[in-house]
Formats: C-alpha cells, structure tokens, sequence
C-alpha cells in the first residue's frame, strides 16, 4: 500500500478538471422528440416563414381596412359577406370593396383583406354585415413569418433544446437535427469481491453497488453509461478491458473495497496516459483519481459506497456534464438550522449527508462504506475545507438528493 | 363561438386538479437501474445482512484483542502470522492465541480474531508480526450487517428512487423491483390544419407544434407520452381516436388555432365525463379545461403554442407528478431587477417569459400564437392575479425552463 499524499483542494481539482474535460465534437442525428435536453450541434436557420401566410388572429370577418374607417358604433357599414374561410382552408376568391368574409381563427387572410373584425362587433343579416367599429390595416391579422422569418437564425449552435426550443424545430417542420453526442462513460467494476446484483453471493462477496450508483449519475448527467461486466483485479485483464470499450470518452473505476485495487488504477493510468491528480482532500472521498489516456479521460473513484457516489455527484457529474456541453444541473437547496454541533476535518472539503426532521438538518452519515448514509438522507451539507466546526442551530444550505 | 366566462383562480384550479388526479395503483416490475426516478410500491425488506460477514475496515493484522492488551509503542508485542486472506476470499482456519492474519480492506474477519491493527502500527519480521498497540474488541472491524440488518425495512413504499436507493437496492442483490407505473398520456392532434413535422405543408397548414411540447413536459414529468396521428375536427372521430388508447391516464387536446376546436371538446368532455373547470384565470392560456372520463381525466389545453406550452408547465406537469405519484420539480430560480415597467392584467394569473441580459430580466413575450415567446426566453416570471403592475427595477423571481 502506498501512502495517498499528494492531496490536492476540491477547487483546485476542478480546474484541472474542467480542463481535461473539452467538450466533445462528434454529433449524431436524432429525431425531433429525442432531441430534448440535448445540445444542438449546428445553427438552425429557418428554411421557411412561420406562418407561412397572413392569418386571422380571431373569429370574426376579413375585409378591407379602407372600407371600414366610416364605420361608427352608431353607424354601422354594410359589407357582403361571400364566403366562409376556416382554418387550413384555401380561400376561393378575393375580397373587394365593400365584401367580407367570415374568417376562423388560424383561417388565411383572403387577398384583399388586410384586416379583420372580431365577431363580436359585427351582426350579420342574411347574406350581409353590419361592422360597427372601424379598423386600422392588420389589426388582428398575423402576418407572414411574424413568429419566425425565412432566414433567420433560430437556434444556435450550442442551444439546449428545452420543450420551448423543441417547439421551433416542430415550427419549422423539421424532423431530424443534428446534436452533439452523449458522453459515453464505461463503469468497469473490479476485483474478486464484488459480484453482480441477481447473481449468488459466495461467502466473503459483496454486491455490486458502485456500478449503478455510478450508472445513475452517468444517466441524471445526459451520459450514456455502459457497466462493463466485472474484471478481475489484474493490470492486464483491466487493461483488455478498457480496449474493449472502443467508443467510450470516460472510463470509470471505483476502488473496490482494498487499498490495492487504487494503486492497480494508479499504475495503469500512470502507464496509459498522464495522472491529473492522484487524490482530493475531500470528506469521504479522498483517493479520487484523474488521468488521461489519449483523448479520453479515466477517473478513479473510491471503493467506499458513500463516498463513490459523493464524488459522483461533486466530480463525475460536472465532468460529464462538460463534455456534453450540458449546463448546470441545478438541484434544489434550502437553507435549515443543523440539529447539532457538527466538527469537521480542517484541510479536506466535506460531504455530510443530512435528513430533514422537525424543522432541522440532522447528519445522518454512518460511515462512507455503508450505503445508507446516503440513502437515508434527503440531502447533504457541504463543509468548506478551513470550518472545522458547525454549531448546533447554524443554518446550512441543503442540497436535495 | 361560446364565450368563455366561467373562469376560475389558477388556486382554484390547482385544489380541483389536486382532488381529481388520484395516484396510480397500477405497478409494474423493471430491472434495478430502470428503477431509477420511480417509486416504490412496496415495502422493502432486507432479505440478508450488508456486510454479510464481519471485515475488515484496514489493511492490517487481524487478531485476538485480547492477546494485544500488553502491547506498547516501546514493548510490541510479537503474533504469528498464519495466513494471508485477500478481499473475496475466505480465511483457511481461525485464529488462535499467540496467532494473527495479514488482511486486507473488506475481508472476511477470521474465526477467533475479534480485531484487526492497521498495518502502520506492525512490523513484519519474517513469519511474525510485531504490534506496538492494544486494541479493543471490534476495533478495525466492520460487523456484519453494520451498513444493512436482515428484516429491516430499507424502503417505504412511495420511496423515491435517487440514486443511493437504486444503490440499496444493489447492495441487497435485488435485480428486479416493483414500481408504480408512469402515468400514460395519449396527446391528440386536431384540425385540419395541423400537420406533423416531416410531412409536406399545404398552403393554410401549420407544423403541429403543441403535440411536441406537450409530449416534452410528459417526459420531463415523468410520464410516458403518445402522440395519435392528427384526428379530424369531429366529435365521433375525436371520441373514436380516445377509444383506441386503451391504456391512458390522462388525454390531452389543444385547442388547434380556432375558437371551435375548444368547444369540440368542451363537448366531448360534457357528453363523456364531468367538466371540473371550463377555463382559468391565467394569462396566456385562459381556454384550460379539465373533466373526467370514469377513472381517466382530459385536460383541453389551448391552442397557441405559448399559452399550451405555459399552461403545461404551470398544470400538466403538476397533474401527472401527482398521478405518478413523483416530488415536485424543482427547476432553477434567481432574482434579477426587471428591465422595464411591465403591466398585467388584474384577475389573471400572468406567465410573462423573460430573457437574462445584462443582469435583468427582460421580458421576450411577442405574442401567445409565437413559439418564440418562449424558446428565445430563459425562464418566466409569474405575475399574481392581484398585481396590475411592475416597476422598472423591481426584483422578479426568474424560473428556468
């Protein structure tokens, strides 16, 4: 076992991760519907006006503005109504002077028509109707690529497609559109000790947890996660693993229970490519590990269920969400008193679950091998790296699991 | 054309839709990491002890503590050592007084041992070990089931599935898990006009939008969408169209452009079901229906993009977070001045969509029939019934979509 010395700051370590991390360039074409919460790869330039032609904004008559003006509440005018247009129907004829015509809300403006009066001011008589208020031309009519001209730049590269963006390629007609790819992360699980959920467990083994905790946060980030089967705990075979993940941008490891198995990373990273940082002066989570192997990245994570999946949420999420040029994930915070005087370590930024109870953030947090500190709590507090205390009744920032 | 005059407060609405959208009984049994962002729906009892075995929580020595009570720093205290046992393996034989075995971190606790000296505190000397500490019983030894005891429940049924109860779930080897059901919303297209994205555009036809965003809020609430191929303006072809999605919760119609599609449906509800609300006090977005049909609800949504897709965000999703029985969202929210004076109607909910520059809030909303209202904005503001104005300068909570 080799000492972990060489810790470096919480901050200091997402530097060099947001570094290494370069957002990725290939793209895959996707259709419209499975565009959502992904990065579009190239701008979107409106091929076509939307609407793609002068429509009526209400329910009421088409008619020429001109021959409205004499119009009064008390003075009626008098036009002949000569057809009906409803919405997605072609109108037959244009509109002369003294014609209208009775329009559906969405309906095309006839040529002619420049206006339209809401049904509301109007009474038809048979085949005539009485307009009772004059109008100014294009009061209630939509023009043509009034919501988006031909031409324009819509969305641009880069634009997060939320269901509102969404909507614009759908105005457009578009079905297929170009994105950035997911980040694909190959969660290779290792040594002789862990075994596989659903498979039986032989004396001395345990579960399998850090691979889909770890799958999850792949999946919350926009990742693709792949769980390689589990491979021996053997620099060779881990190796032949990872070459056997073609088409991945990050491999992720998480230490296994032994000290050995951090060190058998460490060697191969330290063979494969260059080491970033061997360690985080983090609570849990210490021997947490960044490296390069060409264009891709490996990051090391702890064996410990807790503090595998702390440092998920602290490093693996951003990390990916940097290369797939996603924003933010923004979870909720709120602000409660600690329900008791909390000590922490000086010099290592801490991670402590907590579980809201009565009005109050009560630590939860067991030890970093057991999963349920995690899973028993609603949220976690951070503890900047220079607090070593937190008294009882101080507020804390709650961030929401 | 009905007007529309029975509206009622977005409060109202929300206890009526509260009342109405019962949580899902249905469940269904999926795989451990698709259980990821369901909900439990039963209890979950241990069915072993995690660890199932005491281990080590070191790299060290395991031994009798009571054999070390006499080691000093200056007086070690000499053991020999009997086996090696790694992580995964079980120990050959127990250990006897005068003996210990070099153990690594997560390995099976030899029988006899009660303890194990980290490796720091040893000195190895051929086939003995020195100890320069005492130890006390259980020092160094994780029990077995310290993380998880068999029979105890784990999960509630209703639990959210994060992911370290997906974890939990794992470290029990469960592979298989009962979770309620998604809520199933069938989303039907109407009118003539409306035409899927992809297809050729006939002049006085639109690119449905609304089934698009609609199905993007289902998504992001946690349902599962279907969009029906685009129905007809006709009562027995839109009933028909219901009929054939068996499996639905919820149906949605938006209004199409035309005041006649809302009362199409209005009717349909009326002839099928019990209407709770005709319409809300929001704006965009006033023509808002909700009815029954025996178990299953509709919700008649408006015809403009921006008031559908505003309306989704402020009642669809809601509604279907309460039939999936899922937490509420919570998206991003920050305070920015406002950049300009802003008017609002009295006794309309506003939903006003801003964009971020400069650091304000500045309002993009054009028009309800543009999509670009929303898609060019950052989040929304919303203004309360009670409010006619806002001043340039006044803080506004910014939601983000």
């Amino acid at each position: 076992m080799r000492p972990l010395k060489e810790l470096i700051s919480l901050g200091e370590a997402r530097g060099i991760w947001e570094a290494a991390a370069k957002p990725l360039r290939r793209t895959e074409t996707v259709s419209t519907l499975q565009a959502l919460h992904r990065i579009l790869a190239q701008p979107l330039e409106a091929q076509l006006d939307v609407p793609g032609f002068a429509r009526s904004a209400m329910d009421g008559y088409a008619l020429r503005s001109s021959d409205s003006l004499p119009a009064e509440k008390n003075r009626p005018l008098r036009l002949r109504c000569v057809e009906r247009i409803y919405t997605g129907q072609v109108p037959q004829r244009p509109i002369r002077p003294g014609e209208c015509a009775e329009i559906a809300t969405g309906a095309i403006l006839p040529e002619g028509a420049d206006a339209v009066i809401m049904v509301e001011q109007t009474e038809a008589e048979g085949d005539e109707v009485l307009i009772y208020q004059a109008l100014v031309p294009r009061a209630n009519v939509i023009q043509r690529g009034a919501d988006i001209a031909m031409g324009t730049v819509v969305l641009q590269e880069g634009a997060f497609i939320n269901p509102s963006r969404l909507g614009v390629l759908c105005a457009l007609g578009v079905q297929q559109v170009t994105v950035y790819d997911r980040p694909r992360v190959a969660i290779i699980p290792t040594g002789g000790e862990v075994v596989r959920p659903g498979e039986e467990l032989q004396r001395g083994q345990v579960y399998d947890i850090n691979s889909y905790t770890l799958a999850s946060i792949v999946l919350e980030a926009g990742g693709e996660p792949f769980i390689h089967p589990i491979v021996e705990d053997h620099q060779e075979k881990i190796i032949a693993a990872m070459e056997s993940c073609q088409e991945t941008d990050l491999f992720v490891f998480s230490g296994g229970s032994s000290v050995g198995t951090r060190d058998l990373i460490l060697d191969i990273c330290t063979r494969l490519g260059e080491v970033l940082f061997p360690g985080i002066a983090v609570k849990p989570g210490k021997p947490t590990l960044l490296s390069t192997w060409g264009e891709k990245l490996i990051l090391g994570m702890p064996g410990n269920p807790t503090s595998c999946l702390s440092n998920a949420y602290m490093i693996l999420m951003p990390v990916i969400r940097r290369l797939g040029r996603l924003p933010e994930v923004h979870r909720q915070v709120a602000h409660y008193p600690l329900s008791r005087r909390q000590p922490s370590t000086l010099g290592r930024h801490e991670f402590l679950t907590v579980r809201i109870a009565n009005g109050e953030a009560m630590p939860v947090f067991k030890s970093s091998g057991d999963i349920t500190s995690m899973s028993l709590a609603d949220g976690y507090i951070e503890i900047a790296a220079n607090v070593d205390l937190i008294e009882k009744g101080e507020r804390v920032a709650v961030t929401f699991l």
